[in-house]
């Protein structure tokens, strides 16, 4: 398939993280991507309910001819990652798998942190990957690190001193050699959570799923470019205000967003 | 009416601190308590989605005899009071206005400094709201103070950093007899942001707008309590998890809450 249609789905903005690493990656590609801003965030709440939400957008994403739909929000792929297989009849690839995967040929057999929302820490779902790929993990519930990355606080001391309290208790019951970030909005926290484990005394690799899950994502394609393929293409729905995902969905991405189409979907 | 049942609304747990103060007010009254927790916080919502969300469970409350609805929520007051008395037949109290009576009564032609959620600020109604009674507000956004309440950080240095910065900004540009708490969460902080006041070298006094909610309920209600008029009682139910609504619900409340019933409303 030369130019393939690939829906991207998360909460909000997180996943277009994942979608930032997807772009230079697979030429000629076409993105939907779709971020369920009116009921953002998943990441506090329940199953049952993040499912039958997920399920509403992975079925708009096939509908909308993707040939593959990647699940970039850790909470939805921890907790309904197979209702969203059920679901549709297109391959689906989480954010948790690759990123386990990563860490496991990088550093076979470690101990690794990960650090997530409540919801994700929760349903084990890390702990389990984890260990089925020989690592052994212990998670992290951060709540404060989305809503002060939203706030644009990526570079400020506020956020430096509550990553020393998560990531000082955390490194209270384990000793990891690699932090996986187990929420799409974290990358852009990556070098402050990286600086914060040398001052702990931690030399602890943080290893990124947007990239993990990127590279998961180009491997279901057997694409050779052309000189002539031209760049990937990406169009944005959101079920909320698409001006605020214009603005802080440019941030994310690292790349101006023009456009954005409302999507009015379940509540 | 002597045992009115009064609805009392809320996107979450934040509206139990006006729940709270409306127990020991109206003896003989039935309480319907519900937190739309499946599609919380609203404060970042747009006005469309927080309007449809906030009728949708006026009309719950109204089908479930309520004589009177309380909007416990500062943003559904803010952003969709009139849709919600549009599509309700019961009386419906918001918690701006009484809070801004409040204010006015004890400080005429007085600065006030509101501190509130972004979709809140941006919807300008406590500005409107105060011009009406002849106060001159300023308006503060402090998106990251529900999320360090729900963290449980109401006695915390990082709480106490944040809320620094926020009335330093605030500050800078007015200097208030009274500051409004504009958000439900608040109150369970408002010691915190007293004291940060007098560190800053303000007087400025701190109007809760759960007492003067509660005090407005009241007054819709003729009500002299027999000898042999019991407690009020109070039922809840949440659209999410009813489990955390019970933890998370009873700290807000500063009372145990037994039993949430869950609701299955809208998205």
């Amino acid at each position: 398939m030369s130019s393939p249609t690939i829906g991207v789905f998360d909460s909000g903005f997180g996943g277009l993280t994942v979608l930032r690493e997807l772009l230079p990656l697979i030429r000629g590609a076409h993105y939907v991507y779709l971020g369920d801003t009116a009921r953002l965030p998943y990441g506090a709440k329940s199953q049952t309910t993040i499912a039958r939400y997920a399920v509403e957008s992975a079925r708009f994403l096939e509908q909308h001819n993707a040939d593959l739909l990647v699940i970039a929000c850790n909470t939805a792929t921890a907790l309904a990652l197979p209702q969203i297989e059920a679901a549709v009849s297109i391959p689906v690839v989480g954010v948790i798998e690759p990123v386990v995967c990563a860490a496991q040929q990088r550093h076979p057999n470690a101990d690794v942190l990960v650090l997530a929302t409540s919801a994700t820490v929760q349903s084990q779902a890390y702990r389990q990957h984890c260990e089925a790929h020989g690592l052994r993990a212990t998670e992290k519930a951060c709540p404060l690190l989305v809503p002060l990355v939203e706030e644009g606080w990526t570079d400020h001391h506020v956020t430096r001193e509550v990553l020393s309290i998560y990531l000082r208790e955390a490194l209270e019951t384990c000793n990891p050699q690699a932090i996986l970030l187990g929420c799409t909005h974290y990358p852009l926290i990556a070098s402050a959570i990286e600086s914060m484990l040398r001052t702990l005394g931690s030399q602890a690799v943080v290893i990124d799923s947007a990239q993990a899950t990127a590279a998961a994502v180009a491997s279901h394609f057997d694409i050779t470019p052309l000189p002539s393929t031209p760049p990937a293409t990406f169009e944005c729905y959101a079920t909320d205000s698409v001006e605020k995902f214009r603005l802080l969905g440019s941030q994310f991405l690292a790349h101006p967003i023009d456009k954005v189409q409302l999507l009015n979907i379940g509540g």
